[in-house]
């Protein structure tokens, strides 16, 4: 079955977007709307009182996650589309606030194009992916969903002031005790539109993509040891420069994953020296390595590849090293059929895609406990750029990913 | 004339050590002893008092060293010894401090060897090399000997309190109007004694060195700029990350100076990252390069290959760059005759040495500029330590070094 050409309004789309984005303006473009804060329940309220005129059955769960149904013909598991309406501090417009928008705007169209579906429709505002009030708490919203969390975990996450998470819930009338109740367990399918936070599609001209995985992504804390000295005083044959085994394991980290092509990815992003002086040849260089692959076995050689590399310059250089693992997370994969389904539903809108991996995280890939299958649609960012009130994405390609995202929808529920 | 073997008493120096020490003394064996404290006024008034009680004619300067004299039988220009008596926060009882009493003891023992000489000798206790409490005013003692500093310098020069060097001094009953007299024209030599804070002696088994060139050194601050972005998000082929660039550059410069041998040493001693996350490609690299070699034009080679490299590296990975010389040390060679002379002196006393560069700066190299001739003797370091507490030098190496420096003494001055 092809989805009709599906006409969505662009200055609906723009004017839910400045609408949204208002609550927690910062500066010209940015947002600054963490999780539980008065411009964060403004946005929720806003969105849960667009669903009502839309005719959607509206309701809050236990996290403050906003649902709308659209109930289905034949019932059975629903097919859920959203995102996160929490920003980063500051972030865009367009990270998260997009994707619920975009459910709203491809089920309302769905609806007003094609009536009741066969099986339910249900959009969704997460309420938490960024971490930003809670450093440890990313995916906060999708967690309580999938039933990752529970009332303890709220009573210990602490935010940037200090506050924990439970006092947090409280204050916005949510009772961290009753967090269990948010799980889902008969969620059919979950797609879920998102910026695409990199330059792989303005790269390649194109305004769409369907994602096929979200990569997997290991943060790994390395303290590289040697003996401190007097930088004049020490010749270069008697050191043990930490710095210098640093260096080369950073160059060497980083061309592995350039040497490997994408979508390996990694990254040194932080570094400290102790004790850090001009003229003192360090005694510890700490650094972080974010390394990220989507297909399990070559994720899997890349971590091999750079643990094999710290081991052998250490050694070499008679320097110590610890290294921690700070997380990881492995890839998560599309449902193949839904990827497939997505494209054609693209085809049939006449919107050009490619596919490709997330390397970013999103929460898609805590909903894939939860559902039975997920897949996302990406949509070009302008020099792509994200976290930033300078992120921005066109309102051709939006309505693009929206109207791909609406005839993948038909598909799954008409 | 070879001098005849000189009998210095081992615990009559270690007993100066130890009192000297007590000032500033800091946990177990560090010296906490900053410039113009009270700490320090106390180890100047008993050097001062040592210097009388040899029988030395006694001076303060403008700036507060002390100096003791011992008339010679001809006159002329006097041959001088001696060193700092400021210490690192914390430093040990040997940086500087030993330098200071190693003149005092050598100048007393061929007083009461020989008798008076034919030249004046002079005993000297500079007041600041460190720049520990006045992180600008490295070489204020010497420097204003030189004739290199002037009141106003005083008054410009901010403490690590937020204090200027004219307060400080005030407060110490020093006038800075008067810095400019503290300058001397006259001096013949100048032999300077300190720890070599490096560990060749002890590699090589020698307790003793003759410095013929004190190196020259360039800090060079290096700020590299790429693009910030999303570390999962930008593939490695689209990306320009001042880390890689960063990484290559610091495993570059070592590796010259690496390359080119003893005693050419480059450090990167201090970094920082901006962002400095781990998920966040960085936007810039911020780094010192500190470079030294005591050959002129070894050092030019030195210096060309890592800008070369560096512009090399920026060039190619589409970065941005900017370097600062933060300073730029011209090498300070020693007299040749005056170096052969030291070494003619320890070979009469039975003292094996060798002949080595200092990496490390020192008072000799202001010297220089106000003395006919200079060089220094180097004691052996255990662990090649300084600037700590941990610093140490057996009291064998330290006699050993007080009687080449004195059978040089003899040889200059009798």
């Amino acid at each position: 079955m092809t989805t009709p050409s599906i006409d969505i309004d662009p200055a609906t789309v723009e004017g839910l977007l400045m609408e949204l984005g208002a609550f927690g303006a910062w500066g010209g473009t940015g947002v600054w709307r963490p999780v539980y804060t008065p411009e964060w329940v403004a946005a929720a309220d806003c969105f849960a009182a667009w669903c009502g005129e839309a005719g959607l059955a509206v309701r809050r769960d236990a996290v403050g996650n906003v649902w709308g149904r659209l109930d289905g013909s034949e019932g059975g598991g629903p097919i859920v589309s959203g995102s996160h309406v929490d920003t980063q501090c500051p972030g865009g417009r367009y990270d998260g606030a997009l994707g619920a928008i975009a459910a709203l705007v491809a089920v309302q169209a769905l609806q007003d194009g094609f009536g009741a579906p066969r099986k339910p429709l249900e959009v969704l505002a997460l309420c938490e992916e960024e971490g930003s009030r809670f450093p440890t708490a990313g995916f906060w919203g999708s967690g309580a969903i999938v039933g990752r969390i529970g009332p303890e975990d709220a009573e210990r996450t602490i935010g940037s002031a200090g506050e924990t998470m439970a006092e947090a819930m409280r204050a916005v009338g949510l009772d961290p005790a009753l967090i269990a109740g948010a799980r889902r367990t008969d969620i059919d399918a979950f797609v879920e539109l998102h910026i695409e936070q990199g330059p792989i599609l303005e790269q390649a001209g194109l305004p769409v993509a369907i994602v096929n995985a979200i990569t997997g992504m290991r943060h790994t804390e390395v303290v590289v040891t040697g003996v401190a000295n007097h930088a004049g005083a020490f010749p270069m044959d008697l050191r043990r420069d930490p710095m210098a085994g640093f260096a080369e394991i950073a160059s060497g980290v980083i061309d592995t994953a350039r040497r490997m092509g994408r979508p390996a990815v990694t990254t040194v992003g932080r570094v400290s020296v102790d004790p850090n002086g001009p003229a003192i040849i360090p005694r510890a260089v700490t650094f972080t390595i974010d390394a990220r692959h989507p297909d399990p076995v070559a994720r899997d050689a890349l971590y091999a590849t750079h643990e094999e590399l710290i081991r052998e310059v250490v050694a070499r250089r008679g320097l110590g090293v610890e290294s921690r693992v700070l997380f990881d997370h492995v890839p998560c994969l599309s449902d193949p059929s839904l990827v497939d389904s997505l494209e054609r539903a693209a085809a049939g809108q006449g919107v050009p895609t490619l596919r490709m991996a997330s390397g970013a995280g999103h929460d898609t890939q805590q909903m894939a406990t939860a559902a039975q299958r997920v897949a996302m649609v990406f949509v070009r960012s302008k020099d792509g750029r994200s976290h930033t009130p300078e992120e921005f994405s066109s309102l051709d390609d939006i309505v693009a990913g929206i109207r791909v995202l609406a005839a993948g929808l038909h598909a799954l529920a008409y």
